[in-house]
């Protein structure tokens, strides 16, 4: 009764979730010397002299985010801490606290959240993160979580997202495409037992993919491996929506362009098998799949040495003129421009 | 279809918001040094040094926590900020940055979610806050709101829930029952609306109530006048739910009784008016109202000189033998055993 009456109606649905975030954030200037790095890249950061802190925050939907009919509410706890320290590995942080905040309607139950939390404390125990706060109402329909992640950076050690160079190699740890062919998957087997809810799946030989959807892991072990073959990233960003998505964050903040060549593009044979399955293009999963919670990242020329051939890290290409725009170059040698086609927030 | 089958099935109603978490959270057992003070206080703490970095969070679900029929989204968005910041304060901290999730549905226009934004910058610029991150998605139904404040204190200088000594004297800030008087006219006038939307509600006599519902303010200015006056309480906590649930609060993790004095209760007139014109207990209204955001506090005795009469403080009672519980004295001598009724959150 007292709400303003807007003359211009803009639906979200005509913005990008990021334009939201630009438009809604563009005027805030920071006040606090400590804000060091504010909204624009996976996480802030606040200054403590020779220590900088790192936060993290996401929210997650049910129906939005996740699915409860397959994702079980353990492994829901597990994956949310997840996201979030993915964003702190994403700077070169060492996660070490979280808190948890959940809204929750009356068809959960004590020992459905008692699920939840001991996947949040499976995450905390094998990540070493404290739990230390959190806030728990009811919703008036399903469940909502969020979670904010607390992590520590030496000074100098800190990576965003701005500071690849050209001819900087572009890096990325493990696989990609295996969570979203996993969610094919898991989303062909819920139909399935709509039909039939006596039809017993079988799954072995998704196994890779569906833990990749159902219990990603973030890669602390590739920041452990930096430190160790000592190399900063030049700049850095953890795979939530997708591998175009997450390099045009980095051609834009560190203005540059980047060439990235498909035939490297890690990729584990049964994704290759599952899109064969589905009649998919592999490299657009790979490309627009995410949900990998893999880092990418860009590295001097001079460290390659030091990469290559490893296991856990392929270059996939190397950052160029701004002018140059990102491509992809395809077997044939033709490029063609990336598009963000990641997870469209308001596009149902 | 994959999910676990508990055989027990404990429905949340059956359990208070504090029950919960204790069950959820009582297992949790720290495991970073830095990781000061975990759940069961209104902030985290974390240990940076000299310096300790205290965090907050809250989450606010439409048709839960705020009903956008009379609170007005640029309201929302303030108020949201100032939960947050009041628990800081209730650290004694200083709030330095916010981080802002938000989960929208299509109903919402950009225009809406920058009234909403221009409560929270307005809450930022009055509060020396930086909102430094969050997350911005699409939820299914309604608006979620979800607020993370970081802030500092300075070594000695934190003050948690568990400090109160027996005979140290309990002081509130401000006065009481407002925010409850300011909602039972919004939503009186709601139901007014409802049958005839020409109506136009005069509300001036009820300005003082309406706007500590809509637009309370955390108190900074009693943390600054406490370090004015060099008192470090020995216990401190917001109120939110309610003084008698915050009470409550105090005595079990300082393991003392207090005595609470009706007669001394800071009410401004405007609340024994409304009280009255509802047909209300006034001091159940300031017992059991919640939303003051004021701060509730025990000192030394030997403090008692340095608040004695101060406008914007009041002595209400003080701690006793934990054997005595908590309880309420009347004019006429009667003790009423304190009970929290504050907001049953999954109670409906």
């Amino acid at each position: 009764m007292f709400e303003d009456k807007n003359t211009t109606k803009t639906p979200l649905e005509s913005l990008g979730e990021f334009a939201l975030i630009d438009a809604l954030t563009h005027t805030i200037k920071l006040q606090n010397k400590s804000s060091l790095l504010g909204v624009g890249d996976d996480a802030a950061v606040i200054d403590h002299g020779s220590k900088q802190t790192v936060i993290s925050t996401d929210l997650l939907v049910e129906g939005v985010h996740f699915d409860l009919s397959y994702m079980p509410l353990k492994h829901l706890g597990y994956k949310a801490v997840m996201v979030n320290l993915s964003d702190l590995y994403a700077m070169n942080a060492i996660p070490t606290q979280i808190t948890v905040s959940l809204a929750v309607s009356n068809r959960f139950t004590l020992e459905a959240l008692e699920e939840l939390y001991s996947g949040i404390a499976l995450a905390c125990k094998n990540y070493k993160v404290d739990l230390v706060g959190g806030d728990t109402t009811s919703s008036t329909t399903g469940l909502t979580l969020s979670i904010t992640a607390v992590g520590m950076v030496s000074k100098g050690k800190l990576v965003t997202r701005s500071g690849a160079k050209e001819n900087d190699l572009l890096v990325v740890s493990g696989d990609l495409g295996a969570a979203y062919t996993g969610l094919q998957i898991l989303e062909r087997e819920k139909a399935v037992f709509k039909v039939n809810p006596n039809n017993q799946p079988d799954l072995s030989s998704y196994t890779y993919s569906i833990e990749r959807q159902l219990k990603p892991e973030a890669r602390k072990d590739i920041i452990e491996l930096l430190e160790e073959l000592k190399i900063v990233p030049t700049s850095m960003i953890d795979i939530s929506d997708g591998l175009s998505s997450e390099i045009l964050h980095l051609s834009k903040a560190s203005r540059v362009g980047f060439q990235l060549y498909e035939e490297k593009l890690p990729m584990d044979p049964e994704v290759s098998l599952i899109c064969e399955e589905f009649k998919f293009n592999s490299t657009t999963a790979v490309l627009n799949g995410g949900e990998d919670y893999e880092l990418l990242f860009t590295i001097s020329q001079k460290d390659f040495d030091k990469v290559k051939n490893h296991p856990l890290l392929t270059v996939i290409g190397h950052a160029v003129d701004p002018k140059a725009g990102c491509q992809l170059v395809n077997g044939l040698g033709h490029q063609i421009e990336l598009t963000a086609q990641g997870w469209q927030n308001f596009n149902p």
